[in-house]
Formats: C-alpha cells, structure tokens, sequence
C-alpha cells in the first residue's frame, strides 16, 4: 500500500490555517470592494505562448509546463532527442500554469477590450505556480493577491492604493508598518543629474544595497558596474539624505532642479499627497523613499512598497504604475497602477505579532451534548432552534460517553458546549459550558440564542 | 503581434460572472459553517503515484500531467519514442492537476490522521481539471464544491446534508426542485430478491434510462445484459411503483421482505427521516426514488441527487455514504458520507429561472461626480465620508464631463451617482440621483450614508 505524499514545494491548508488565511482574504476583499474594484478569474492553464517571454530567461525556465493529452509523442522524432529539452518542448507541451495575475491579467483586458468599462478597477485573488527551488517561506504553489486600474493616468488611484493598503493593515492589527513610495522619473532624474542618463537600472541595484553593505561598498560597485568617480560623489549627498529621510522631497526638489523629468517625479509624488490631504487623510506611515526601485524595467511612475516594521520579514506589499502593460499583446496606450498583497507573507507577519483571534475564525461556536437517546432527541430540536438563527453550531453525530462529546469540542476549538440532559428537557434550558472557563449556567434557549447572535 | 486565446475548455470570469459566482459560494459556505463544517485547500498539483488508478482508465486518460522541470528528457532513450506514449509517461512526468476533491481529501485525511479530530467534518472548495473533450457546459477546469464527514456512521449526518441542500437552494431563491434520495442497501435487495444477485451494477444503468427509453426498451437492455426472463418479470411491479412514487417505502418493505440486506436500506431511509422529525423538520422537497443509482461502485449507503424541475439542466447536486474513502492509501475503516454542489450547473439554473439580483453584486453602491476642480475636491471629501461609513463608493479618476462620469456609472451597473457642485458644496450636500429612475433629490452627506447603510 502506497504512502501518499505531496509535491515538494506544496502545502495542504488545515481547518486553522484556512480560517487564517480566509481572515485575511476577507478583510482585503472587503477593502477592494469598498474602493469600486471587481474581481475576475483567469483559468490555471493559458497558453505557453502567453506566458513564455515575458518573465525573462529565468522565468520561461520556472514555468511548469502542461504535457500534451493524448499522445504526447506524436510530434516527437529521434533527431528531437539529441536536440534536447528545450527544443523538444513546444512538441510535446502547448499550455503552461499560470506564474503571476499580471499577463493573464494583461491577456484578459486585450481579449475583452470591447465590453470593459474603462477605468476597469479589477483585483483578482488566485494561486500561481513556479518552479523554483523550494526554501523555507518560498513554495511552488502560493496565492497572489492584486488590485489594478488600466486606462486612467489619474493619482487619484495612486492615492487609493495608499488608503486601501491603510485599511487593510488597520482591519488585520498591524500597526507599525511603512507604505514606501517612489517614482520611476525620480530615479530617472537622479541618473540624469549626477550625468549617467539612462543608468537608472544599474545604479539602483547597487544603491538598493545602501542597508546591508553601507555606501563605501556601494561606491565600488558603481565603480565596478562603470559609473564616472564625478558621478559617484555627486551622489553623496543623495546618500546622507537618504539615510537621514527627513524631507526628502525638499531635498530633492534642489538636488533635482536640473533635471525635467526627476523634477515631475516630484510634482507627481506631492500631487498624490494633496489629493490624500483632500480627501481629508493625513500621511501617516506613508514614508517616501528616493531610492526605491523594486521591478524598476516595469514601472514608469509611482513605485510602492509596504514593510512591517519589528519583524523579520521584510515586504509584505508592493506595484507601481507602468505605461504599458497591454503592448506585448498588441494593444498599446493603456497605462494602469496595481499592487499586489502577499497573503503568505502577511500571515506568517500576523503570526509573528500574534495577531490571529479564534473569534475571527467562522468555526462552530455550540456543541450540543447528551447523555441518552432522549435528549439526543432534545438536543437535535433545539439544534434545529440555534441553527434557524445563524448560530453555528453542531451536535456529537453518535452516541457516545459525555467525555468525548467534550473531548471532540475542545480539540475542535468549539469554545461552548451545551449540555441536555433530563432536567434541561423538563425546564426546557440548556446547560451552557464555557470551556475555556469551566463556567457551567442553566439558561431558556431563547436566552442562549440571543447572547450568540448578539455576540455576532 | 499575437493575438492571445485562452486554451480550449477553459474560461475568464468577468466581474459580472463573479459576483453571481461569490454570491453561490457564499450562501454555500454559509451553510456549511453553519452546520460545523471546516474548510481545507489541497495543492493543485498531486503526484502522479496519488491520482493515478483513483479514476479508472478513462480517468487516467483524462489527467492533466505536469512536465517535469528542468531537462525533461533526462530520463528518455530512444526505445522509448518505439514504445510510446504509456511508457515514456512516467519519465517525464511526476505530477498531475487535481482531477475531484475526493482523493486529495482521502490523502489528506490519510496524512493527517493523528492530528484531525473525528468526525472530521471538511468542506473544499476548489477548481479541477479534466482533459475532456470540451463541449457546451463541459470544461476542463471548473470548480467542485463538497462537503464530507468522515469517521462515523451516524445517520444524523445524511439528515444534515438534505438540511444543508435545502438551505443553501432557499438562500439562493430556488423553490421547485426534489432531493432524490436512495440506499445501495435496497438497489443490492432489489438485485437479490429478482434473483440476481450481485448485479445490481447493470440493472440500475439499465433503470436508470427508464425516463428517456421506456419500460419495454429496459427490459429489451436487460435481456442483453444477461437478466433472466423470471428477473425481469419480478422486476414489474417496482417499475409500475416508481412511475407511481406514492409510498415507495411502503412499496420496498413488502418488495424486499425476502432480503435482509434490502430492509435493512429501507430501516436506514426511514431512520434519516426520523431524525429529520426529530430535529421539528418536515420532509418537503425529499423523494426517496428507488432506482437512483449515481457512481454505485463507490456508494455503499445512502444515496443522493438533487435535479431543478422546469429547467434544461438535469442534476445539480448529489452525493452518497461510502465505506472505504482512504482505504486505497492504507487507511481502512474510515466511513464517511459526502456530497458536492455543481457550482457551474446551479449558475446556469439560475440564470435560466432569472434569480440573479444585482443587489447581490457587492458591486459599488454610488459614484461621486462633479463638474470642475473644486467640486472634484469636494467630492473626494465626501467619498471618504461615505467609505468610512462602509459604503461601496467610487470617484471617477480623470477630470471629464459630467455625461462620462454618469456613462461610466451606467456601464459598471452603479446604481446611484451623487452629483457634486457649487449648490451643494455650499448647502453640505449631494445631489443624490438614482440611474434606474431617474429621479434625482437634493440630500445631506449624513443622511445618503444612513440611507446606504440601513439597505446594506
């Protein structure tokens, strides 16, 4: 007989971790939905020529890759062997799984482009796959979590991406988190004015290590990546403004005088915090970061990212504004701004903070136990009573010693078990035990049925 | 440029798809957290070692399989491409999709044993995969929607699965429908009291076409497969009763005196119905239909099927007791009783009986507009005001004329627009129009939010 395992790199969900996970889920739906965003859902599987190309050699190499049904080898020849995997596989594989929300999002609005209301507001909460090497907090299979806007270059959304990070920290307990913000033009004017136009991308990977390797090893991997020493120092004082982040925008707005496109980065970042002051929000934990470049070949505007603050992992959040996310599928000028919550990461956070309530969980709230066949009889009346007014509640399915029916309660988390016994028959009572205090009172079903939903 | 396709069998749902479907699932898990049933994930991908020989060979057939990653060919030799497909298969492959739930949820239980609490009552609600051909309503993704109680034999749990179908089909606004209900106990009796024992797997196929075919064409089917004149001829009067279905049970219990194990079914329908009374329930919508028979190989008790009356679509729901779920993976006597909701068919139906009701969308529930830079700013103030309230509300992002705002709010099924200028930036107002109507009222903030959150 066979010893069943998983994957390696896949994750069953308990009842506990689902409860959790749905806990969070909810509360960034609700959040999503509150701003105006629908949900849509892509399939598993598109088409390899979909996905492949658009994640970068490495990624093309992650993609799990769907074996053709039937027989898979009908193209297959003996010269395709010695060519090789890669050359054998657009024979014997035409679908892959899914590796993030964005392409087939991106698929979605080409295809659709005819019935969609622009602005389109969607998020969208699905599973995606990659083939990585499975580490610790890294799995082959996990949720993505986005929310975009497409058709609109409005900061208005920029600001929303704000609040809505806001409400769902706020709805989940996690308090002391940064939402860091910067611009893609920003980094583009700093390029610019210390006279290495269009090196943004490589001066950002070195200055992203400011925090680990400090700025003396920085400068010699600008040095080494062939940044000029005149560069290099006019750098500087970015860096001590950097680190000390005390108004970074009036520092900027000298540092990038000369540069028109690093100064519209600025009037773009102080324009989406007016709108916020507009709407009547303050700027608490919104922090900007002129350094920040995460995903740098993708964005074009504002750049996010959300860490928490006291814990060990780092981002929990993160998107950006990008100019054009429809062109590689043919339809060009459809500039959007989307994030993305990472549900994994934000439980093992609220582990971390112990922020998980058993009241947030939707599990049974009454066990109902008995001793006899008469007040299992009772018992399953009264059930019928807590179920018609929403109370979740459940009884013991087989007759079985009073001990066990507590037992099942206790190691299912039920924290109430109501006890029918003769007395509770003839007074028409139950006898309510918290199980976490002990406490045992005889009270009218009614009375019972009202404290649950009033709890509710 | 590509023009990109999704692969064939497989679907997007748009906002509109998925509110409707979220609207299904909800009411369905409702219930279920209702009745104490805990919701479990398994991963979409299993090993090929778990799946395969689960489904029969058409099943094996119809499997999804994964490419292995990284150089796939590594294993293959040029017999191979002589042998074929079969053979070369588990070279090249170690994974598979997720075809049910039922088999990942036996593997899980068989993983987990000594951490679950029995009765282990789990819902799962994902999607599988299916390598069919796809046809109108065939696909090969779509979800399946079940819930099980594994580790006991109490009846009380076939009871609380006709209360759960009966809740979730009233929440969702369907009225005219049965839930069929059998026992293999009494199709087995059948067999044995027509003398053909141990064939009750062909004679309720045959059965089954009763409807469709006729009586004559049935017995014409059974002489085919074997079944003696005498069989047949006894078999009369149970085909006459079952057009008739006035007191199928009272039919069965002389029918099926002769067999031990036929009453014994009929004792277990009367005891379901039993506790059902016990629990103050009546038994609308139940029919006990004597010759419902669905995947009997796998049922050894009750037996359940739910079909809509007045509508194309046949069955929507159905279920059954089983024996042995983890036996296949070295985990004998565990009994369990299940059943699945098609999530996909029940859409259909409803969309057929025209139940959907846009109240339901959890779509946005107002859309601020306005006519110039201050009243845009005006307008923002006012949606924080409502969305701290918790009303679904949305700007649109782009200063534009007032007929775009309200198209917009048309064309994503906005119900209401609160329009923003200088008389009601002045008097602390909006001007609250309802796009259905028409009719437009000038109304304080306080008093649209109370409207909003009273209906809600």
């Amino acid at each position: 007989m066979q010893k069943p395992s998983l994957p390696k790199g896949t994750r069953d969900f308990g009842p506990v971790q689902m409860a959790r996970r749905n806990f969070i889920l909810e509360t960034i739906k609700d959040t999503f939905q509150l701003f105006g965003y629908q949900q849509i859902e892509t399939p598993a599987m598109e088409n390899l020529s979909t996905l492949t190309g658009k994640y970068g050699d490495e990624g093309d190499q992650l993609l799990f890759k769907i074996l053709n049904s039937g027989d898979f080898l009908k193209k297959v020849d003996l010269n395709d062997l010695s060519e090789g995997a890669a050359a054998t596989l657009p024979k014997v594989a035409e679908k892959g799984l899914r590796y993030d929300l964005t392409v087939p999002f991106a698929r979605y609005v080409v295809m659709n482009r005819n019935e969609l209301t622009f602005p389109f507001k969607r998020y969208q909460i699905q599973p995606v796959w990659r083939a990585d090497r499975p580490q610790k907090g890294r799995y082959r299979e996990f949720y993505q979590c986005d929310a975009d806007v497409v058709g609109t270059d409005s900061l208005v959304c920029e600001a929303e991406i704000i609040l809505m990070i806001r409400r769902v920290f706020a709805g989940l307990g996690i308090q002391d988190y940064k939402v860091k913000i910067n611009n893609r033009k920003i980094l583009t004017g700093i390029a610019e004015v210390i006279g290495e136009s269009g090196k943004e991308g490589p001066l950002c990977v070195a200055i992203d290590k400011l925090d680990k390797i400090g700025w003396e090893k920085v400068k010699e991997e600008l040095t080494d990546r062939g940044f000029a020493e005149n560069a290099i120092s006019k750098l500087s004082p970015l860096v001590s403004a950097a680190n000390e982040s005390s108004e970074p925008l009036s520092f900027l707005k000298s540092f990038l005088a000369a540069s028109e496109i690093g100064m519209q980065g600025v009037r773009e970042l102080e324009e989406v915090f007016e709108i916020m002051q507009s709407m009547g929000e303050d700027l608490s934990h919104v922090e900007p970061d002129m350094v920040l470049a995460r995903g740098l070949s993708y964005y074009t505007g504002a750049i996010f990212e959300v860490k928490v603050n006291q814990v060990s992992i780092g981002s929990v959040s993160g998107g950006g504004r990008y100019d054009n996310l429809t062109g590689v599928f043919g339809l060009t000028g459809v500039s959007g701004v989307g994030f993305s919550f990472g549900v994994d990461r934000i439980y093992d956070v609220m582990e971390e903070l112990n922020l998980f309530h058993e009241e947030d969980s939707q599990g049974t709230q009454l066990l109902l136990a008995y001793f006899d066949e008469k007040s299992f009889s009772y018992a399953l009346k009264v059930l019928t009573q807590f179920r018609k007014a929403g109370v979740r509640s459940e009884i013991y399915p087989d007759q079985a010693k009073m001990k066990k029916q507590l037992d099942y309660a206790s190691k299912k988390g039920i924290p109430y078990v109501g006890i029918c016994g003769d007395e509770e028959i003839k007074s028409e009572t139950i006898a309510l035990k918290n199980l976490l205090t002990g406490n045992q009172e005889s009270l009218p079903i009614y009375e019972v049925i009202s404290r649950f939903t009033a709890v509710n």
